[in-house]
């Protein structure tokens, strides 16, 4: 039986390309103990899965060059090999951008019930990694008191909208920065934040006086996903015990020379910090953070966006919009019915 | 009368020089309400005065063009119209470099006994902003564990010095990073570190590599204050969950380009932050760790080296030691007997 597989055909430098990335056919291994075959439903296309294609950031293992992309997928075990999983059971997990992927279920697989009442795709986006990671960085990095200023970047983007969407259900005042005036406006129309911020045709200083502007009393927490030129703005701007959750660089995972950032000491006369953080660490709160978020999606306090891809061959496509601000919500792809 | 005082005579472009700054005579006002006049004997030389000379930080007052240059001093009370201080007291504070000070006492201004039984430069040292500093830094932002390993950059000066050793103190595996192979012996002779990297002739990779060799488990606390590549070689070799407490940015100080951080993301995939801090704002374990400083000198276990020039006239030259590495332990200028 031949796979199909989005498999890496060149590195890419800069910005990604359609030329990068090819589609094959390959025959599907014998599985062996332990092991899982998934009939991927729904693929997810995240801003992380750049790093794994090119030496942008040396921890995270690099795809081969002619090896299968990998991301978080929504699939159904069709084979098992595995005591705790049987054939028909729905899984998340990290796994190759595939038809099928064969996997060994880690810390990273958890297992889908049909009758969650949610759509399948929550579990890939608000219900998934995109709303975990909003609510871990804001919360338990940013930890945000209610009264404080939240400025964060890419917030038309799927985990910034929940992030500032967040913070002010935890009554905090929310300010997103987005690209374009469509997505501004979506951020208060629709996103109900209390500022928006295009960055686009903004340098350093004109960012950062639309920030003081739009903060006249400074930016107690910045969700950030962004980087670079964003970053250092944001910092000139931080209050005093400002935290900085960094979520995300995208703005440097395509740059040939990332940006100086000229404010970094605003963090010692400001007595700030910059904390990265990743989703996986902060586990122990997932129960907490579900119930929370399915909590204020049905009482209509939290919004998002999904946009829907159909097939194989619109994996590509579907994630070079990451790059080129054409995306308009969390990115999937459907592969297959569930 | 007529006071002599270090004046800036012109903003310096890059690396300050002695054609910056220059000696004038000025007459003294008439003490107002609340003032006191203060005959200096000691001034202290800090790397922070650098950034109140021109424009690399726009949170920091400008000192106005022929104005006297501010530090931390000590002196007497020549001359009292505050209701709590007399005609003879002994201060530290925040005073011009002068023979005599006007000065409004203030948070950071504090009285010191003749009978401490310490020497008075102490006061401007290892038990005044130096030492505390150090200790505020490691202890407070750094929070070092038994076993773990700290890295300290500018680990030959005043504050480095201290921050290292207190990390031995307190069961640290201690690594020093220091320029040339004199400061480096003292590291490990004098200080008693346990590693220490010559940072000269090293780019970003080479540094890395040292850092690395020095710690093949990885750096949990770095302690900075230089910045630039230090900083950048020292991200990529934290562990997870590492903490950066920033002091300062010496490196960058006098740089017209500021030196891009192309390991900030490892932030994120280390869950690690870097967190600046002011010594102010940790004031109230002042009395712990004035404490913990002088038991520890008493009992030997912390070294420290002091550079007294003499006269008002070595005040540019002491200063302009911070940037050449010429300095050897904390830079200090007497202006008279106490």
């Amino acid at each position: 039986m031949l796979n199909r597989r989005v498999i890496l055909s060149r590195r890419p430098d800069g910005l990604p390309t359609a030329a990068d990335f090819a589609i094959d056919e390959a025959p599907l291994p014998a599985l062996g103990d332990g092991e899982l075959l998934v009939r991927n439903i729904l693929i997810s296309l995240d801003p992380g899965m750049r790093q794994r294609l090119s030496q942008v950031d040396s921890y995270v293992p690099l795809i081969p060059i002619g090896d299968p992309l990998t991301t978080t997928t929504l699939g159904e075990v069709v084979q098992s090999r595995h005591a705790d999983y049987a054939d028909g059971d729905l899984i998340v997990g990290f796994h190759t951008i595939a038809d099928y992927s064969v996997t060994v279920p880690g810390p990273l697989t958890r297992r889908i019930t049909r009758t969650d009442g949610d759509a399948l795709s929550h579990h890939l986006g608000i219900l998934g990694p995109t709303g975990l990671t909003a609510y871990a960085g804001l919360i338990e990095i940013g930890k945000p008191k209610p009264g404080e200023t939240v400025l964060v970047s890419a917030a038309a983007g799927a985990v910034g909208s929940v992030a500032a969407q967040i913070a002010r259900i935890k009554g905090c005042r929310a300010i997103g920065i987005a690209g374009g005036p469509e997505k501004c406006r979506r951020l208060i129309d629709e996103f109900g934040l209390d500022a928006a911020i295009d960055y686009r045709g903004r340098d350093l200083a004109a960012l950062t006086a639309a920030i003081r502007e739009a903060a006249p009393e400074g930016i107690d927490v910045f969700f950030d996903n962004v980087g670079g030129i964003q970053l250092d703005a944001a910092l000139d701007v931080l209050t005093i015990g400002a935290r900085v959750a960094l979520c995300g660089l995208i703005s440097q995972y395509n740059a040939s020379e990332p940006v100086a950032l000229t404010n970094l000491f605003k963090l010692i006369a400001k007595s700030a910090r910059i904390e990265g953080f990743a989703v996986l660490r902060h586990s122990d709160i997932f129960p907490t953070a579900l119930r929370d978020l399915s909590r204020w999606i049905a009482s209509g306090q939290l919004h998002f966006r999904e946009q829907i891809g159909d097939g194989l061959d619109q994996a590509v496509p579907m994630f070079l919009k990451l790059f080129d601000g054409s995306n308009d919500g969390k990115l999937m792809v459907r592969l297959a019915s569930d």
